[in-house]
């Protein structure tokens, strides 16, 4: 079995981190000077390490293995939230290349196919996951023309900018590939708090969204009496507690929701709103609670318009992601790789919150691994992993892409012959 | 009785309305270059009409009158909104300056003194009714210590721009005075509705406010799950639709409460917010439904406190209103010239905004006049009165003026002889 090199995977994770460090963190969002300079650094380590490397039309690095056989995509993303963490996804874009230099310093594994990736923009500057969805053909032209950051530079700017304006874009081989592993800190407390080290990914739970727009009349808060307003924001209290209410008596065990982020218009002390906005998120690894939860919603919002005063309209989010289920047969060698190098400490979970494992999965097959966050703290500075975790997880991952390319290969030997 | 000049009130109106004009309103916040200019022109305004005119240490503009007996004190302020209408205060302040000029033009009434006033920063842009507040002493060095503006400028570099840093700051002279009148647009839509052209104010309604404070831990909203949340916005949407709830319960006729201003952080649509603020504010024209909304906000507070998780603080406002009634008998002297001038086209009503009049009134007797608002409209640039209702209204105004000044003045007389 392929043996990682821990130091040099520590000391490679440590110099993407620079790039663009700030404080304990790290500010690299999408395209930006820092994110496209750690993606040249990254294309220059996979030219190093004998892949054939390509930053392509939104920014994806893409490493192939010059070996033949069914190959193995590894990888994440190495863009960063505004405020973000060290670890996030370059933990599993570092992963990525030690893997294929593990495989290839081994002589039963150094013939067997394994490509690296850097997906673009998984956390939203622009389009949540843009990198994997270009690379899978989902990234449609209304999503992209829509497309602007919270400043209000566009998309086609940023690519400008950023050089990357006519490069051409890559499309999955999906032939190609046997599947895709993504490794990635757990973003939660339970690793850490079951005191394990390894989360094998069942699946990724399923999000949608819906904003919220309150239409009513803005007015003097003290010359207009209460029986003649039409205050945005009073229906927007009675809605979210009420959906805070209703929906746990439909939640299944995992299933969160979550009213973070309001608009309420002039938002002065002295006026009565005429307008208000709230983003309802909600997320559950089955489809059922999803439902049942926008049932509320639709029951909830049509009683309130039916009231008549102020208007409510439910806007369904632009993408919302379905419940995924990792692929069962990866899964499997990922479980026996991380039961001979932590027996009895790892274990299966789903994940939270969603990755371009996610994307990836409806085009190949594909899984993901999980190793423990200090604190279950994510998107802040103070993200962060114990090393001893850091380099188990990527042992583990090595081991199930020798044995997952070894299966894969011999198969096709066989079919072959 | 004296005779306004419609004409001449209605050029001084907009020769007012011209400086700061911006669309069809004005833009003259408290200490701005627009203001100051305002205030200069109106005491070369005062100057002309032969009172003894002074800008004083906070920027108030006072007219007195070289008449000997006791005086009537009548204005409004000049200062707007950020974006505000063209009347506002300015009506009541070009009344003041009119009726001096029409007492003074008339034979009998020649001698009677009115002094004319426009307060500073009525609109609290540093404080609100700031410069009645120092006029009668009640405005504190704590009040003036914490005072900036929403661009954080604070109130003593806004009087050195001004050059009224070390200005003396006039007190008003109680002794001087037999009362105090406001005349102002209504700002709401009663008189309208009513089709009325005169209101006859019986009192300021009191105010309250309280800022709700909730401090929870901002989480992912994947990973962390319902019952480990503290969401801070969960206790925000309870506690103001419980309050929605509650207060119609003990609410008075006239009771009105907004809770317009919040703040969510970080406001994102996929972060569990670890801190919220909500602003309550309401109103009465009497003290007993404003405790009884204080009661329920006590209660509901300590409930979701002994509950634990997201903890929720009430700072009371720094300057709570005392409901105020006008003067009785200044009253009377308003109604018989509105009786006379618009038969039973007038009717007495509470004033459910906030004006100076509730600040001179703890000093001496007030009282205040309305007319009507198109559509209700104020502090905004579309806030309008028709030409007709602005002439009547100061016509009842000198009218007014004369008789308490007439009755004020024999009085003194009889004593004296």
């Amino acid at each position: 079995m392929p043996r990682i090199d821990a130091e040099r995977l520590l000391s490679d994770l440590h110099q993407l981190r620079a790039i663009g460090a700030q404080d304990r963190g790290v500010v690299r969002p999408a395209f930006s000077a820092a994110d496209m300079k750690a993606r040249r650094w990254l294309k220059r380590r996979y030219e190093e390490t004998d892949l054939e490397a390509t930053i392509d039309g939104v920014g994806n690095v893409l490493g192939r293995s010059r070996h033949s056989g069914k190959a193995l995509l590894i990888g994440s993303h190495s863009d960063t939230q505004p405020t973000g963490g060290w670890l996030d996804g370059a933990l599993g874009v570092i992963y990525a290349l030690e893997v294929v230099r593990a495989l290839g310093a081994n002589e039963a594994t150094r013939a067997l196919p394994v490509d690296a990736v850097s997906f673009q923009d998984e956390e939203s500057r622009f389009v949540g996951c843009l990198g994997s969805r270009s690379l899978t053909g989902t990234l449609t032209p209304e999503m992209e023309q829509g497309a602007v950051d919270s400043r209000g530079v566009t998309l086609a700017d940023a690519l400008l900018e950023a050089g990357l304006a006519g490069v051409p874009r890559l499309r999955l081989a999906r032939d190609r590939y046997a599947g895709f592993i993504e490794a990635h800190i757990e973003q939660g407390p339970h690793l850490e708090d079951a005191g394990r080290q390894i989360g094998v990914v069942t699946g990724i739970v399923g999000l949608r969204s819906i904003r919220f727009v309150f239409r009513g009349q803005q007015n003097h808060a003290g010359t207009t009496m209460m029986a003649r307003r039409r205050d945005a924001s009073t229906a927007l209290y009675e809605l979210a507690h009420r959906i805070n209410l209703e929906f746990p008596k439909v939640a299944a065990e995992r299933s969160v929701w979550t009213m973070g982020r309001l608009r309420v218009e002039p938002n002065a002390t002295s006026i009565v709103p005429g307008y208000a906005e709230l983003d309802l998120q909600f997320r559950d690894p089955s489809d059922a609670p999803l439902d049942a939860f926008e049932a509320i919603v639709a029951s909830l919002v049509s009683e309130m318009n039916a009231r008549g005063g102020v208007t409510v309209e439910a806007v369904p989010s632009r993408a919302p992601i379905a419940p995924t289920r990792m692929d069962a047969d990866l899964q499997a060698h990922i479980e026996t790789a991380a039961e001979r190098h932590a027996p009895g400490n790892w274990q299966r979970m789903p994940s939270g919150a969603f990755h371009d494992a996610g994307i990836i999965s409806a085009s190949i097959p594909s899984a993901m691994l999980f190793i423990p966050s200090v604190g279950g703290i994510s998107h802040d500075f103070a993200e962060d992993s114990r090393d001893a975790d850091i380099v188990l997880g990527c042992q583990v991952l090595a081991d199930a892409a020798a044995s997952i390319l070894a299966a894969a290969n011999a198969v096709n030997s066989v079919v072959r012959s």
